[in-house]
């Protein structure tokens, strides 16, 4: 192959490093106000009162919303459940919620008018664990939610065993009971995973300007297309009425997914007039927005002696805070992804949505799947301790192999589980064993990508043998106008520097159902590439019609049509199709399940595989990660450089939540929603060997045999550092992050208990 | 039809008399300069020196380009001849010709800078008239120019006559010698057609953004396309480099075709360092940077004693001014137009664009119609006239029949121009004969519309049911976004408010060759109707899977599908076959030669015929039009309202060439580049009875039998007015405007000579 394969730079790569390049607040957008918004000091309170008086008489302030202009309407949206309202109407449900906003000529004016909003509060009993949630008696966030129409996959049930239950899946393999009877061994462990925030370097952003009917938004989202449909049912408008221009993301983990601050801000610009308004979070806003579910998972395996896993039952609770989000689909995919990656006829897991009055938990990179992975790859390193067998033997032999199904029906397993693990055990081992006092540790993780497999893409071959490619996956650093750019040249067989992909507008652009889940390699780009194709049957069978031969005799490479030694550029076969210098071929793709994309679900499986050396320093607790690889099995890398990079990118984040990532909450309060108290990894906590191997054994759906990435390596890492730890010290820490004094206390209590 | 054929309000009406809808001038586009041009005050100078020194220390000043800056390029251009460059080189040819240019902070800044540039020039001789410049020694504009490798149908020759010929057309049919000698009368003319001026409403206006080697253009052009591709060349760029977006037109009428300001303005740009520069002309800059070709034609006729025509020799000089611009082709439309719409055996002619010290003539509504159908419609009055013929009768038995070819191998006429011309002369007696002393003329003109045609489109069906229509014609206030919404909803069974249709952006909007040339309801039109063709075959399909029946058996209606009395809503349709509300359908549609449209050319004939009532006041001489009627044939009305407007429009135009209008030249200075001086016509112009008629026998090449429209109805208004004068006061004049000045002179001289 030409382009696929090869070592690209990103093509906006330039442009980002020299400043260039436009992320949404970078816009210049004539006549912005500036929007601030009023947040709720209170984790559960009723709204008695909102005067706004003093502060519309602030200089510069064209607007002030509350609740009170949402009466004309329904203010509930969720693509999940409809629970969540634009403002605040009757409650406050979380500390950052928002309950008025205001638009202004400049941000200062906008800060002080929001400073002069009085709001009087009643306050009422919060809900602040998990504990808290589902006792007798708690308070209830939502007395009732209507479910989305569009929410498909996840079945909302009406009879919620408790009211603070946003959302309870289960599944039931084989028979748990008999397993359980038949085991020699069983083990029962409860994990605990941090609440941790998104932090990418681009808070939340959104510019709208409602103006003739017409609905323009410049927003940094992910999902510019279910955001049209979304604001368009909310406001009464068609798709047609509402557009949404997203150009350079910066950073988006899920944190970006579905609709963030877009509905608050196209409520306030309904206000001003035709003026366009743009709200952008500071750091602080956007961790009081979104975050990942913390979580408590119960697991308990059943083993014969030899270590063959009999049965296993989960139940996991997601901290899904204040509002649904898209919680239900992340409990949705820690229902199977608890399963782990290995042969167990016998499965039974609940998992549970649980409101409290904290952040609303949603999308993050990898949904579900840190929280569930963790667990299962924990207790198998127990298992394997207390049955004396070698961790990385006995995982070997309990991996699902090639094609091996969890459960009838859905799609076995597209990978090599064991090549993938054995490729990290020898990069692990490569520089010999670990030194004195360090451990090494292993996990793998399998997880479902999600359902929707719909993209649609426009591919159009210009004059001048340049190509235009019209695809919707926002580029949110992950690469993918580069990877599609890539595609789309090989498949065309022009030089990649010949293509050009843009931004989305959806008002040009065609449908892309969402930029997540690590679906754009696969899914959009076979979009692509079948509009590539179009491309090329049609470019084909003009330059055989122009050779004078048949179309097979006709054979594309390098922009140029061949036949036998003949040869024609293609901006020479496009100029004598349409008889100019001019006209353009048009190619188009779509893909859906069961049209491109095969109907069995998921698409694909992602893997993550990760061996970790550690050293714990028992005097601080301090745990230092030495040495990390991870093998990331792709499928097949249509840019290894970006892929590597992204494979380190999901280890590098999932140190965060593995070491010292965590938002804290005392008294409903948040205590550290800003980066001074919340650290995020930096280069300095990127372990001294780090290293990433691609697997590519071309088994993906995806183009060329690739499958979706960049998700996958986020989830064996803690599992690896604490099976490390574990080894290093001999005590198994079921509660993360790792924190020096988390350690040190467990250290310290090991001197009393076993592990 | 539900859509085709009704009088549909345009639909960016509103936003017009609104004042919301943005042409390029108000788009607020960030950190904007200003541009002014330093123009040349001579006719025909050679430039010594440009001393910029003053200019640059104006505070403000971001920029100053000469011809210093044009020195690491070829800065030709031209569409037929590359004469023309970006900034006077070493010579300037005509007033108003650029010489320097200052982009600044604001417009007062640059107009000082500009007034601060000093050059220095050497009077040259110039040539002022036709004759002046065809005479021996004459001072010669342009020693070379190459030829345009885009200009496909005008034969270039190196070997010119003389070097003040720019290009000359010859056509030949018959033998014409033999004609005349056949002949019993023969009459010979000579004519004289004014220079007169576009005048849009909106002067030429573009802003051009070059950064990081893309470059960005606003520009109020009907040309998008053809821009892209020539900035491209003249900048070193390829098509993706460039991108043209063209909000409303406010105006156009051949003046905003092909490059007029923009290479200028993107020239500039590359001096700002990313920042973008805008020009918005004055009116009277715009009066110095395009018009309409003046013409002498002289006519000779030979016919028998009942009118048959025996033969016609012609030889019309056009005056293209300083520069080509598009002037081979008006010459080449014009050796043909001269024809008349009468049989003839044996015709010659020979057309000639002539360079003279003046503003550069290229396209105008009707290119080289206006100048070549009055001579011939007054010559045929005159023949009838001493023939002792009716001039209807006359001309009902001489006019073309349909499918008569003119010369071998062309189109055969596509209409009924005798049901027409009937059609006008019922509509003009139907209030009885003219008053006492008026006259009634009447005139029939045909004109072979333009090549190349070339258009693409994409159709889009979202999963709401609506419709986006990517289609490049520029809407140029000739409703063209309405005809083609109205020819997709037709074909598409949607509503017509479900069609949007947006500008043109060349890096999303698919290629289309031009906006002119009466094309786009007939070849964007069809290239449309494809695009939702593709997509109604599609939906079909996909219905026809979901109701489990043969395609055959499902009908589209008012944007659903049914199989009998089973529906489904498109919304419905588009979303099953994605398996989510999400997705679209994409068509597309090509039209070339061959593909679409005939390529048997021209692609159809524009016919234009008119009849006018008028009085002569003897004492002024001023003519007053009291009636006039006009019939379209229009082959099919997509949108008779507009038909109507735009036939209307046209009359109301030529009322200008015809009463008033004429740009005047002394001393090699135009005297009159203002609207004070300069009259185009109001509201008051318009005859007291002012009607048109749409003649519909659905013969065009294009959707339902439509064909072009909307520069006919300019050709036939000179000569029925001047054929009505002649019968109000048997006086005939030859020389346009008729102003109440030369028909007193005419009249009195009409005293002593015969007509």
């Amino acid at each position: 192959m030409e382009v696929v394969g090869k070592r690209r730079n990103r093509i906006e790569g330039i442009e980002k490093v020299t400043g260039e390049a436009r992320f949404s607040g970078d816009l210049d957008i004539p006549g912005v106000l500036d929007a601030r918004v009023l947040r709720s000091t209170y984790p559960h309170a009723r709204i008695r009162s909102i005067d706004t008086e003093d502060a519309l008489g602030v200089p510069g302030v064209v607007a002030v919303l509350t609740r009170d202009d949402l009466r004309d309407m329904d203010p509930y949206y969720g693509h999940c459940l409809r629970d969540r309202p634009i403002l605040a109407m009757e409650r406050v449900r979380h500390v950052g919620e928002p309950v008025a906003a205001v638009a202004a000529r400049d941000r200062l004016a906008a800060e002080e008018a929001v400073s002069l909003i009085r709001v009087e509060y009643e306050e009422l009993p919060y809900v602040a664990t998990l504990d808290d949630a589902l006792a007798q008696g708690a308070p209830v966030l939502h007395e009732k939610a209507a479910g989305s129409g569009d929410f498909h996959d996840v079945n909302l049930s009406d009879a919620r065993e408790h009211p603070n239950i946003c959302h309870h899946e289960h599944m039931e393999i084989g028979d748990v009971e008999r397993g359980f009877a038949e085991a020699d061994e069983v083990f029962e462990d409860v994990f605990h995973f941090p609440m941790v925030c998104h932090y990418s370097m681009e808070p939340h952003t959104t510019t709208a300007r409602f103006q003739g009917g017409q609905l323009t938004l410049w927003s940094a989202s992910a999902h510019p297309f279910l955001i049209r449909s979304e604001l368009a049912r909310l406001f009464g408008l068609s798709m047609t009425d509402v557009q949404v221009v997203v150009p350079y993301v910066g950073g988006a983990f899920g944190g970006k997914s579905y609709l963030k601050i877009e509905p608050l801000v196209v409520a306030l610009a309904r206000k001003t007039h035709g003026l366009p308004v743009r709200l952008e979070h500071s750091v602080t806003e956007s961790m009081l927005t979104a975050r990942r579910h913390s979580a408590r998972c119960w697991i308990k395996t059943g083993v014969k002696r030899d270590g063959t896993i009999l049965a296993r039952e989960v139940r996991i609770h997601l901290d899904t805070g204040a509002y649904a989000d898209n919680g239900p689909r992340v409990v949705a995919r820690a229902v199977l992804r608890v399963h782990g990656a290995y042969r167990c006829a016998n499965f039974r897991s609940d998992s549970y949505g649980i409101y409290t009055n904290s952040v609303p938990a949603g999308s993050m990179r990898s949904i579900g799947g840190p929280q569930s992975v963790w667990p299962v790859e924990v207790q198998m390193d127990r298992i394997a301790d207390v049955l004396g067998l070698d961790p990385l033997r006995y995982r070997l032999e309990q991996l699902l192999g090639r094609d091996e199904q969890i459960r009838p029906g859905s799609r076995g397993i597209d990978g090599d589980l064991r090549e993938g693990l054995a490729k990290v055990a020898e990069m692990l081992t490569e520089a010999g064993p670990p030194p004195a006092g360090a451990g090494t540790g292993l996990a793998v993780g399998i997880t479902d990508s999600e359902a929707n497999p719909v993209s649609t893409a426009i591919v159009r071959l210009l004059s001048d043998g340049n190509v235009v490619v019209m695809a919707g996956s926002t580029e949110v650093g992950q690469g993918a106008r580069t990877v599609l750019s890539q595609i789309v040249a090989e498949e065309l067989c022009v030089p990649f520097e010949r293509v050009m992909l843009r931004g989305t507008d959806t008002h040009t652009t065609p449908f892309d159902r969402s930029t997540g889940a690590s679906r754009s390699t696969t899914v959009m780009g076979t979009a692509v590439k079948f509009a590539a194709a179009d491309v090329h049957r049609q470019i084909k069978a003009i330059a055989a019609e122009q050779f004078g031969v048949d179309s097979e005799r006709v054979v594309l490479k390098g922009g140029a049509a061949w036949c036998g030694e003949a040869r024609r550029e293609f901006a020479e076969v496009v100029s004598g199709f349409f008889g100019m210098p001019g006209g353009e071929l048009i190619g188009r793709g779509y893909v859906r399940a069961g049209g491109g994309i095969s109907p069995i679900l998921p698409i694909f499986w992602e893997v993550g595989i990760g061996g970790a050396v550690v050293a714990v320093d028992a005097d601080t607790g301090e745990v230092e990660v030495q040495r990390y690889n991870s093998v990331a099995d792709v499928g097949r890398a249509i840019n290894p450089r970006q892929a590597e990079g992204q494979d380190e990118g999901a280890a590098v984040m999932a140190m965060g939540h593995t070491l010292f990532e965590s938002l804290i909450y005392a008294d409903g309060q948040p205590l550290n929603p800003n980066l001074v108290d919340y650290r995020v990894p930096g280069f300095r906590d990127i372990p001294r060997t780090f290293e990433s191997c691609l697997l590519e054994n071309g088994d993906g759906p995806g183009p060329y045999g690739a499958k979706g990435m960049g998700e996958g390596g986020i989830i064996p890492v803690a599992p690896a550092v604490c099976n490390a730890v574990a080894q290093a010290t001999g005590v198994r820490i079921r509660e993360l992050p790792l924190t020096p004094e988390r350690v040190w206390r467990a250290l310290r209590s090991a001197d009393t208990e076993g592990s």
